[in-house]
This record gives C-alpha cells, sequence and structure tokens, in this order.
C-alpha cells in the first residue's frame, strides 16, 4: 500500500475570498500582523500496489480529472 | 515576513464523509486500488515581524482559536 498527500492550492492571482473572511475573523478575535491567508485542500490517500512511480502517475491524473480545477488551481503529490 | 503552512487534518477515527463521496467519484470516474481518502485543509499565512518562535506559538493559537475545530481536528504549523 503506498501514502500520499496531494495537496491543492489556488493559483497566484486568483482571489481567496475564503481566505480574506479568516483575515476578517483572525482579526476580529484580536490577533494582529497577519498579512495574508490563502486556503487550500489536501487529500490523504492511500492507494494499493507498490510500484510508486505509477501510483504518483495515477495520482497525478485524479488531480486533472476530478480533484482540482486547473484553470484556477495548482496540484502537488506527494508519496509519503 | 514569516511565511507559514498549517495544515489541519480530521483526528483518526473521526468519519469523513467527504473523502468516502471523492472515493465514490474516483471510482465511477474508472480509477481503481483507492483504498481511502481523507480530506483536510491547508492555510497559506503570510505574518509580520522576523521572530519564527514567536510566530509558531501565535500561529498555533490562532488554529486553537479559530482554524481548527480541535474536538475533531488536529492542526500542524509549519514556518516555510
Amino acid at each position: 500500500m503506498i501514502k500520499a498527500r496531494i495537496t491543492v492550492t489556488l493559483k497566484a492571482g486568483v482571489l481567496d475570498p475564503q481566505g480574506k473572511a479568516i483575515e476578517g475573523g483572525l482579526s476580529a478575535l484580536g490577533f494582529s500582523g497577519v498579512e495574508s491567508v490563502r486556503q487550500g485542500k489536501i487529500f490523504d490517500m492511500e492507494v494499493e500496489g507498490d510500484d510508486k512511480k505509477a501510483a504518483q502517475e495515477n495520482l497525478e491524473s485524479m488531480c486533472a480529472k476530478l480533484l482540482a480545477n486547473t484553470v484556477i488551481e495548482d496540484y502537488h503529490v506527494e508519496i509519503v
């Protein structure tokens, strides 16, 4: 079994209203000095097999087809 | 300025219906061999200052108070 962590983040320049809301929330709670918050997603995956290279390719294909919106998001697959 | 990545994941044993839905979606798209998917969140933060230790403590406090639900979620702060 292979474990992997997929990270999906917004591309630079894409507005992140959720991040802005978190900035506001932190400020309202009294946390100062926060300049920027950008939210992203992770997927902790377990896949069958032992071939890390094949798993990496398979997971990248999953990202491109389902897990990430490649118009506005970048993805990164890390076998752990 | 200090950059940090905060990772928030569900604790072991907590049900993840979103992850289950993704498993179903991947299966429906023809991806086989996926044993488990668990979804989490990341926050890419930029905070003022140069004191990494103080920033780490400040960010952990933000996690405990706003960014994570510590009943069901774990968090990890990584200064990058």
